[in-house]
């Protein structure tokens, strides 16, 4: 199975697509749509669907797992990054494929196995996991080749992930 | 000049087209996109954008304005209806249009003439500037007509108010 991770954001946005079969990872490609902030949110909006709807053509996947928000404070930044995922959600749904979606919480517990676990911790198991020579940078691609791990072990529990 | 007024959001989202010349308002439509909580969160989300789009298409309006989102506790609400404005400024965005945006206390400004009058007045002065027989329903609806009000009494200082 081909899966997208998606790690949302407006400034940044990782992404990491890996192919899952019989236990093994096989990482496809990863990486980081960013949008400057100079420019006019819209336009940044834009930029984010436009960029990740051709990763999606050009790549295929079979499932798009995407991490939750999680802000406990700053209500500003929460409808800041919600209008980006906005968009990213779009792009899946226009795409059509099935989506689902993990708290930060889920990715730790799916990934490095205890939901407690510390970010390095989750950063060099997806290292280890995919074969990599480097934690990938910036933060936000590594946290989205962990959304799509993530989903990959969620196996028969995957439809309780499936956005409703 | 051609205006559609949007107030944002995911089970109901308002708008609202009107032409202002010469100190003069002529409705020319106004409605709600509406989505089932039942579907599917990204399904939703398409919904919104592809009428939204159509919209814009059939009415080819020359300026876009959508009300801010003000949101004091909840934050996972303020993500839901982020989301949803997210899609509702990129539909513009792909349109190509200007976008501008106004806090509830701009609409209040800009229709009554001060921000801390009643929701009641403010869709009463809807009714009144907009010659219509009834305050249109639901609440979203007469929002969006006012957030058009609001962006045609901006004059020269819209240019204060174009997403950035």
């Amino acid at each position: 199975m081909r899966i997208i991770g998606v790690d949302p954001g407006i400034a940044i946005t990782g992404y990491g697509i890996i192919e899952y079969r019989g236990n093994k990872f096989n990482v496809i490609d990863y990486g980081a749509i960013t949008t400057e902030s100079k420019l006019p949110f819209p336009k940044r909006l834009k930029i984010v669907y436009d960029n990740l709807y051709n990763i999606l053509l050009e790549y295929k996947p079979e499932a798009f797992a995407i991490e939750e928000l999680f802000f406990n404070k700053n209500v500003k930044t929460a409808i800041k990054i919600g209008q980006a995922r906005g968009v990213e959600i779009l792009a899946a749904a226009n795409y059509g494929i099935d989506i689902y979606e993990y708290t930060p919480l889920q990715v730790k517990q799916g990934v490095v196995g205890y939901g407690r676990a510390q970010k390095r911790q989750v950063q060099e198991m997806v290292k280890m996991m995919l074969n990599l020579k480097e934690i990938p940078k910036p933060d936000d691609v590594a946290d989205a080749l962990a959304v799509a791990i993530c989903h990959a072990h969620s196996g028969k529990f995957k439809d309780m992930f499936k956005m409703e």
